[in-house]
């Protein structure tokens, strides 16, 4: 292969995925030390990453974060079961994956739910979820998810927020695959809380989600949890009464999540971050459609942390050998996991720049002559 | 200071504690790398991982391994919520935290439970527990802990397992800071879970629990559980289906305690890594004893994991300069947890050996020195 193959600053391929994803040296390298979980210089380390993480949704007035050991989704499973009381109901708007997981949570939990679900490419109507709140007001709680990673559509938090504050409703965001690339301000849009976790636009080591949650509405859930561990009014009272956590803590992930958040600071917090993710966005989505690939959502809809492209009907174009081929030159993509078409996706996020996705691009293009593939239908309006 | 501080192979002061405790150095450079949660290799690392574990007590016939993203208490509540049904009765042996944590977890998830408590010092009395499992037929499991970290007490689980099994009840472990050091031979001893986590014996970094489950038992499990995320039965039915992870796996920590349990099969498994920690604990309680110290427990119940020591009552000795002291000489140790006595702990696990120990010993001699207490008392009977 006459291809010189990308590798990270550790010699791995570039994951361009929706995370785990790439992650500076200087994040993983912070993992190489002991700590005992009640170590004073951890505790100040981890204290500082849930002062933090308030601020960057510009909450730090009323709002705290509460880590939950595990990963994003026993995040949203702890903010769910936290907050939708067990008598509340809660309205699902779901355009993907996540939101049916939600479902399946809620379900399980024995809450009761009622969905509105749009296609894997298209918002929620928000006409219609102003219909059904108006209509069922036994609804306590709306569920949105901001990015849906599904297809990677941009859902609009900002109206929705307005539109369940309207109703005197409880919004509950999933922000996993977005907080801290796309703005959200909770000075402007009303919500109780908002999951995400420790290895996406952040820029961590998987192992630890959260929960910015409004103070004064987590001061209400009390006793609302079924479980000891996912109860995230106990988490967050032990930590302020302790500075310590319930149960042993993910010590080393946390750490490089306070190495990442410094990181993330230092590139200007969520306006620089969000402006290199867009800029890489930017630069797959014109190269990948120079080469004749399409993606699926319209530009609009489109949230700058992967994209999902349809899978070229040309018949030498056989995915798995573009996904091993691409990897042996240091780029690993994502199979598409769209129920609408026939996909694959490709992420913008992580420790990657320009320079990187214009890599990524120009492996595209080696691995389609390799293959004897040529997109030569323009791309599609 | 005349005393030159001991450090860990990465510089940091030496973790005298039930864990997170010393890793070596090699455990902690694993992380240094980037992985997908759907790469082939952290595929084959995982793999690798869930079939060791069952290994460790001869279960591998009969037994299969069920990772929990989380720590330790996440794996005991996935175990009780799955194994125990809603209509079943649990009855936990307890003598000390841990059992009342089991207790706990089981009244928030609405089982049925009964009580079998003894002081923190002494073990279950299997007579009575025999009595209680004979008078009450609808007590489905048993729960007890093999080695309470609260006190340091062996809880005698091979006569407690031969009990429950003659009653022809179920048997569900707690052995967290057991598993891997203390022996537990699934082919003699019958139960049907056993929960532990990977940075207890096996020397990881936290952020992963895991449960080794009879297959046949957990085959019985479904829909037993009350949540998505610690629902045993489903993520086993996905991990064998796909062998990926249902939500984002701690990769990292994953790969650490692949790291880890290389380095464990290294020393000899159960066998090489009981003797050292047994050797650890001898020095510590025969140094500490010539110091004037007294151990709570007696030799016979006494586990090489932890050691519980009465508080000195001498009024020179204040215990955290104690600690301050010693960690400023390079060890780190632990406070008690106790209700029947004053007291505090040293942990004889990590990666730590006589060396170590003895040095402990010399740091603590030194620091009596310092503080002027003397503990001339004879060590007690």
């Amino acid at each position: 292969m006459s291809f010189t193959p990308a590798v990270s600053e550790t010699g791995d391929p570039l994951l361009l995925t929706p995370g785990p994803l790439t992650t500076s040296k200087q994040v993983k390298s912070a993992m190489v030390r002991d700590w005992g979980s009640r170590d004073a210089a951890f505790i100040r380390i981890n204290r500082d990453v849930l002062e933090t993480l308030p601020k960057i949704i510009h909450g730090e007035a009323d709002f705290v974060a509460v880590p939950m050991q595990g990963s994003g989704t026993f995040a949203v499973e702890a903010m769910l079961t936290s907050f939708v009381p067990r008598q509340g109901k809660c309205l699902l708007l779901i355009n993907g994956a996540y939101g049916h997981r939600a479902k399946k949570i809620l379900d399980i939990a024995g809450r009761a739910t009622l969905v509105h679900e749009t296609a894997e490419d298209a918002p929620p109507d928000l006409a219609e979820v102003d219909r059904l709140l108006a209509a069922d007001p036994s609804i306590t709680h709306v569920f949105a998810v901001h990015c849906e990673t599904t297809s990677g559509i941009r859902n609009p938090v900002e109206a929705t927020a307005a539109l369940v504050a309207r109703h005197g409703r409880r919004l509950l965001i999933d922000a996993m695959s977005a907080f801290g690339a796309l703005e959200l301000d909770a000075r402007v849009t009303p919500f109780d809380a908002v999951a995400a976790s420790s290895n996406k636009c952040i820029q961590g080591v998987p192992g630890l989600g959260f929960v910015v949650c409004r103070k004064s509405a987590l001061a209400e859930t009390k006793g609302n949890a079924t479980t000891l561990v996912l109860d995230l009014h106990d988490q967050a009272d032990a930590l302020a009464r302790t500075g310590q956590y319930r149960f042993t803590p993910p010590i080393h992930v946390i750490v490089a999540f306070h190495q990442a958040l410094q990181e993330f600071l230092a590139e200007g917090g969520v306006v620089g971050r969000g402006w290199r993710y867009a800029d890489n966005a930017r630069i797959l989505i014109e190269g990948m459609g120079a080469l004749g690939f399409t993606p699926l959502l319209q530009p609009h809809l489109q949230a700058p942390i992967i994209v999902t492209f349809h899978m070229p009907k040309d018949p030498a174009f056989v995915f798995q050998r573009f996904y091993d081929e691409l990897k042996a030159r240091g780029y690993v993509i994502y199979p598409g996991k769209l129920t609408v078409a026939n996909s694959f996706r490709i992420g913008c996020i992580g420790a990657l720049a320009a320079r990187e996705m214009r890599g990524a691009v120009k492996a595209v293009e080696d691995v389609l002559a390799v293959m004897g593939v040529s997109l030569t239908a323009p791309r599609a309006a």
